[in-house]
C-alpha cells in the first residue's frame, strides 16, 4: 500500500516493461527454447538496458520460470477456460482437444506448443525450469482425466475406459501433430490427429 | 587410393578423432541439444586442439549435421537391424516397436531419444539441420508403414486399416513415453505406451 501510494508511476512501468520482455520472451523460447532467452539479447531486442532487465528479472533462471509462468497463462487462456465454459461431458473434452489443435496449428507462440518445446529442451536436465515443465505437464494430463472422468460421470464415456489411458491416447496425438506439422511444414498430420482422437472417443463413448 | 597409399597413418588418426568426436557429440546432443555442440566446448572436454576439431569438422552446422548421421547409425544399429533380422509379418512389427522402447528406455543416448530431442530443438527452424532431422523421422515414419503393410500382405492386420494412420497412432505413443519418462523421472509411462500400442495392433489384428 505504501509502496503504491509513494511509487505507484514506478510500479507500474515496471510491470509494464516485465509484461513486454515476457511477450517477447514466450515467442523467442518457442522457437528457440529456454537456453535462447539471454538477458543481453532480450536487452537488445527490446532496446531495454541490460541492467534495467536484471533489476526486473534477476537470474536467466528466473527470467525463465517467469517465460513458463507467462506461457501457462497464454495457454489457459487459449486452450482451457473457453472449454471450461461448456458444461462437463463429451462436448467439453472434445473443445479441449479442439482448441489445443488451433492453439498449435494457429501458431499462437510462432515455434508451435511452447511447451512441447521448452519440455524436451529440459527433459533430462534436472533442475527448477524441468520440475516448471513437468508441473505444467502434470496439470495439462490431469485436466484432461478430469474432463473424461466427467464424461464417463455423464454416462458419455463408457464407465470400463481407463481416463489415464485415454488422455495418454489423446495427448499423445495432439503432441505428434504438433512437432510433424513444424517439421514437415505441413497442416495434413492434424487430420491424421483428428481421425486418431475420433477413433479414440468413438470406441470409448457409451 | 593415391591418399590412402601416402597418407594412410594420417588418415587412420583423422577417423579415429572423428569417431571419438562424434561420440561424445551424440551424448551431449542428446542432453543438451545440437545448440549444445560448440567446438571449443567439444574440444576441451576431449583435450583436443580446437582447430584440429576446425579442420575435422569445419564449421559448427558440419558439425551438428555428422552427429546427426552419426546418430542415425547408431538408431539403425539398436532399433532397425535386429527387427530386420525377423521374417516381415506382425512379429517384425512388433518386434520394432520393443526395440524402439528399450532404446529410449535403457538411455542409449543419456537425454533420451536423441531424434525427438533434436527435432524439437530444430522444428521451427528452417535450413540443413531442420532437414536432416524431417529426413530421418519421415524414414522412420515410412518404415513403420512399410512393417505394417507387410504385416497386412501377410495376413496378419486387416487390409481396411489405414497404415499410415496406425503408424501415427503407434509413433506418437512412442514418443510421449520418452518424452515423459524423462520429464516425470518415472519409467510407468512406458507401460502406459505398451498398453495403447497394444489396443491399436489387438484393433488391427485379423
Amino acid at each position: 500500500m505504501t509502496e503504491q501510494l509513494t511509487t505507484d508511476g514506478r510500479v507500474a512501468r515496471g510491470d509494464r516493461t516485465r509484461r513486454v520482455v515476457l511477450a517477447k520472451a514466450v515467442d523467442v523460447a518457442s522457437v528457440e527454447g529456454l537456453e535462447g532467452l539471454s538477458i543481453g539479447r532480450l536487452a537488445a531486442e527490446l532496446s531495454i538496458s541490460k541492467s534495467g532487465l536484471i533489476a526486473h528479472f534477476g537470474t536467466k533462471e528466473e527470467l525463465q520460470l517467469r517465460t513458463i509462468r507467462a506461457a501457462r497463462a497464454i495457454f489457459a487462456q487459449t486452450v482451457i477456460e473457453p472449454a471450461l465454459a461448456i458444461p462437463p461431458g463429451m462436448a467439453r473434452l472434445r473443445a479441449l482437444l479442439d482448441a489445443w489443435v488451433e492453439y498449435s496449428r494457429d501458431r499462437r507462440f510462432p515455434g508451435g506448443c511452447f511447451f512441447a518445446r521448452a519440455a524436451h529442451e529440459y527433459a533430462a536436465r534436472p533442475g527448477p525450469v524441468r520440475d516448471a515443465l513437468a508441473a505444467v505437464d502434470e496439470e495439462w494430463l490431469g485436466l484432461m482425466v478430469e474432463a473424461i472422468t466427467q464424461a464417463q460421470d455423464a454416462g458419455e464415456i463408457r464407465p470400463d475406459v481407463d481416463a489415464g489411458l485415454l488422455a495418454f491416447d489423446l495427448v499423445a496425438a495432439l503432441d505428434s501433430a504438433n512437432l510433424r506439422s513444424l517439421l514437415m511444414g505441413s497442416f495434413d498430420v492434424y487430420d491424421q490427429a483428428r481421425r486418431a482422437m475420433d477413433e479414440r472417443l468413438s470406441a470409448a463413448a457409451t
